[in-house]
């Protein structure tokens, strides 16, 4: 039987996560629940989603739009068998108390802070740590680039240092009032909490991090030096990155010369709502000089996380013991191609 | 026995027009062509078109990049009942003595001059004057959007003036070369092609145009200002085009305010590239005073033409003689909603 | 003697009134208000102006930061013969009882309501509303721009209809916080308030307009339709305008082809903050269709206004009878040319 | 008497370089050459440049426009003590043979290969490297960027390794042609060419580098890490660069937190076409970690290779041999504050 998923928040995540467990064989979306009536929300009872919102008040917004929902948010938690959070940033830790009063395990998103929970969490790097874990928190969209792409590096070369600059996307491709139009702003509390973050997956991690953000919507991209403890070639590397899953090698030389090709690339392959979940490192980016390596990757803001929400529920729900087995279940359910062995 | 196309052209349109053709039951693509080897190409053989190329150095560039190709462009000719041609702008005009030696009906793209073929295109508008042809051209996807929420007006209530801002994008989304950045641009030659360009499928009607270029990828929007022939209101106007074919009335009041939610939207919608193949007109947007009535569209330049396309392939190949029944054949094969009864 | 002119707000158009008052013989600043110590702050204490603050706790704010103010507003408001209030929108209205308890006559910009005022100001079209009044506004950015180029046509030819779409840029270029990044946002109350609001100054001019909102910082670009009664050439209009104070006539034969080289053009000229004040039209883009006018004009929305306010404390103050030697002595003094005789 | 320089191109470096050199006593310009008669040759008429041109084909364009031009490039050589070659990337490369011919030194700029010239230019860095030299480069704005803030770290502490990424602006302001749009693109040939470009000013300097571009026009960021060889604060580190000249160290707590408020800025100090000569160094995000230097600089790729144009010519010349001197002389004229003592 599977086990009921509830969903708080239907924004930029809280869709993807509900599609994303939707698309599973050992679980089910008992219920997604939103504050206000946009025109998400008719796609998403399309979909035929239980819809929940919060106060009556919004209940009777939903109403005047001629949109019923099917209760309240605490009429949700009772029907679950954990709920992923996927409020703005903050939020979470405001609903928390209410998660409690329900006794209902969470998982919270990367805009919460790590002292929230008992754990953080990436399939590939600390899948265990959040085995049978009643509050975790999967980590933010760049952290989850930076785990995907430096753990292989870390487990299989070690890694002396790492520097990361991080340049961000303004905003998602949906939101028309926040810029900088034409300005770039740099994170000023330097180094960044971006190295700390990942510091709380990959525990003796030696990184730091700098951050600017940039006038565009599609992707992150980081630009990174790593100092290994290995002589490796960067073919070398390369071939690891090719064997890790959700990690995809794009090629400049395919004409993926910008974080637009990369994106028209998702669109190609037909992807939900042409997400890229995968991290794409660009093959013909990657050097080696002495034991440092450098390399570019993008990371798709808007759902590079949602896989790794669906392997935490399998670890706190203690579906699953095998990380591997867990992250190639959810990539078959989510149309990701496995790695190559 | 479905009719075979074939597809000159493998960019933003062509793509496209490849898979509504794939699409629908009376058509099937015989052959895709392009020049160079993208990432493009890769996920194209993955859906299993046969592909082409266009010179015996193409091929050996596909070759060197593990890519072998069905043969060159005159070859798939050989095969096809009809040719779309979906090369750049004036590659087109080119092409025509190709096309001509092969003997084959050829569909040219709004880019092209209207003096090449022998009448232009909108399905609602004017699909009968395709009919048996063997040179037609399907119009812009500004002039598309215009012929599509005109001609119910025209046609229904008579119209004395039309004049048509059109703040057009810069460039597509996977672009990253071009600009501007930071600029509007007027088009200086004033009164604007536009106009005129319409008058090639709704011959004597009353327009005038103006255009600006503005740093944007996802949608054309056009400001249009209409002096009806009869006293209606904005009601009227609305219920007229919900009872009209691939036009979508979005609201402001469900948080559809920009250009940006109404491509979020199109990827609620579960749509192939997530595209929206209708003209978002938004009904909140919508006044009379007098008898002028004022609207913004939105056109997503880089889809709202393809069902055109298909439905010229049945025109030219005399394949169903009733326009409504073709566009609502096409618009099932492609997921795009009927129209209000 | 010259009147003592107080101006309360030292932002974007605040910091420029300042200025402009500074380079006229007849008005001297006597003192600049500011709630908070920006790095513009520090620039405006080096020219030499008295600088005045809130509250004490702003005065403290700005201890910490090493600067000194004169004192509060209501200090500043003393020494003034008038104030012009340049704080932002809807704030000036807030500040109105405070100016009338100090009893001093008040400009207020454009972005309060016409309600506020005895009369609302253009320079060239309505100079003598102003007359000895005690509350004026002085119209916004785009209601100047429009003004100035319709003004004189209304006046020589006379208008039977306007209908403008004004492409509005999304912040100033100092702003790196608001967007939109990459859409294009309607307007959804169709007209907009900016017809009624040039209303405001020439009083029946039958004006409907439409606006839209795109990612760029640095003018707004108007595209006009004017239906004129009398019959006339491109070439006379143009002649009318080069005869029109505080317009520019560019060339896209010169490369002036879009926003981003008329504020170039602005930069070699060599003006104040690279501003342009002059309303750009573009000669190229000027075209009658039989009683139809097409053009398209930039506004730069940080300066446009600023001369109109120095004329506006002319006349309020009735220190210049001729609205014509105002503005040429405005201009004069900062340095815009004189138009051709 | 002041030597004579003429300036080949007057495009976004040859029309500052003009005005810098116009701005000292010791130099004067004999005049300027441009290929296209556009609003930037009146505006550089207007300033009394005596103006050349190309081609004969050019200067009947030019008169075309009503332009008369003193001759042809040829004509402005003869008179000339030395050539500034503003020309754009590799052209300067092609008009060697023509200043050789003319037996004319020449400063080219940065887009220019190092291996054309004799010596690679940074007036604080390396100013005896280019005495009495024929063909000399000042090095790009990201170049002299990075010597300016790196050199005095160099010099006094020691460094033992930098690792730098440049976010690049896309185009400069006035460009309306070229993008990306809404895109993020690496520069995938890593490490990149601006390590090796500072080295070859400082020649021992371990410095490697990575650079993205992204859709802005303002200034370049880059986000800076290094390995010092010495313990110092991040106050020491500051100091020392408040000692340096063309170093501007900015406030995030007095509001400039963007690049845009860095422009802002340098448009309230009145400075010629709102440029910023100077370095920008972010005081509030320099930090130090143990013997690692994290900081931010922002680069105004327009202008700040434009004092080192003089103090080149100073050098070549062997007019001042003292380069702290020169610079101070420059800075003096073109309203560069000196840095404190």
């Amino acid at each position: 039987m599977p086990v009921k998923v509830a969903i708080n928040g239907y924004g930029t995540i809280g869709k993807r996560v509900a599609d994303a467990v939707a698309a599973q064989d050992d679980m089910r979306v008992i219920g997604v629940a939103k504050r206000r009536p946009t025109y998400e929300v008719r796609t998403a009872i399309g979909k035929g989603y239980p819809f929940y919102t919060i106060t009556e008040e919004n209940r009777a917004d939903f109403k005047r739009r001629g949109l019923e929902v099917a209760g309240l948010l605490p009429d949700m938690l009772k029907e679950a068998d954990i709920v992923v959070d996927c409020t703005p940033e903050d939020v979470g830790a405001e609903n928390k108390p209410l998660y409690e009063k329900a006794g209902r395990p969470v998982i919270y998103q990367g805009g919460e802070e790590a002292e929230l929970v008992e754990a953080s969490f990436n399939a590939a790097a600390n899948y265990k740590e959040a085995w049978g874990k009643r509050a975790v928190r999967v980590v933010s969209c760049n952290t989850t680039g930076l785990c995907r792409t430096l753990f292989p590096l870390y487990r299989d070369l070690g890694i002396e240092d790492v520097f990361a600059v991080m340049v961000r996307r303004a905003v998602d491709p949906q939101d028309a009032k926040k810029g900088p139009v034409n300005a770039i702003t740099p994170a000023l509390k330097v180094p960044t909490h971006h190295g700390p973050d990942v510091k709380t997956v990959i525990h003796d991690l030696p990184i730091q991090t700098m951050a600017v953000v940039v006038p565009t919507t599609l992707m992150h991209l980081h630009a990174i030096q790593v100092t290994l403890k290995k002589d490796v070639s960067a073919k070398d590397v390369i071939a690891l990155w090719e064997r890790t899953p959700r990690v995809r090698l794009v090629d400049g030389g395919e004409e993926v010369k910008s974080t637009s090709h990369v994106m028209e690339l998702a669109r190609e392959l037909g992807r939900s709502r042409s997400d890229l979940f995968e991290i794409a490192v660009w093959r013909d980016g990657v050097s080696v000089v002495g034991r440092k390596l450098y390399y570019y990757q993008a990371v798709h803001q808007e759902s590079d996380v949602v896989p790794e929400n669906v392997d935490c529920i399998r670890s706190m729900l203690e579906l699953e013991t095998d990380p591997l087995r867990s992250i190639a279940k959810t990539d078959r359910g989510m149309g990701i191609p496995a790695p190559r062995k």
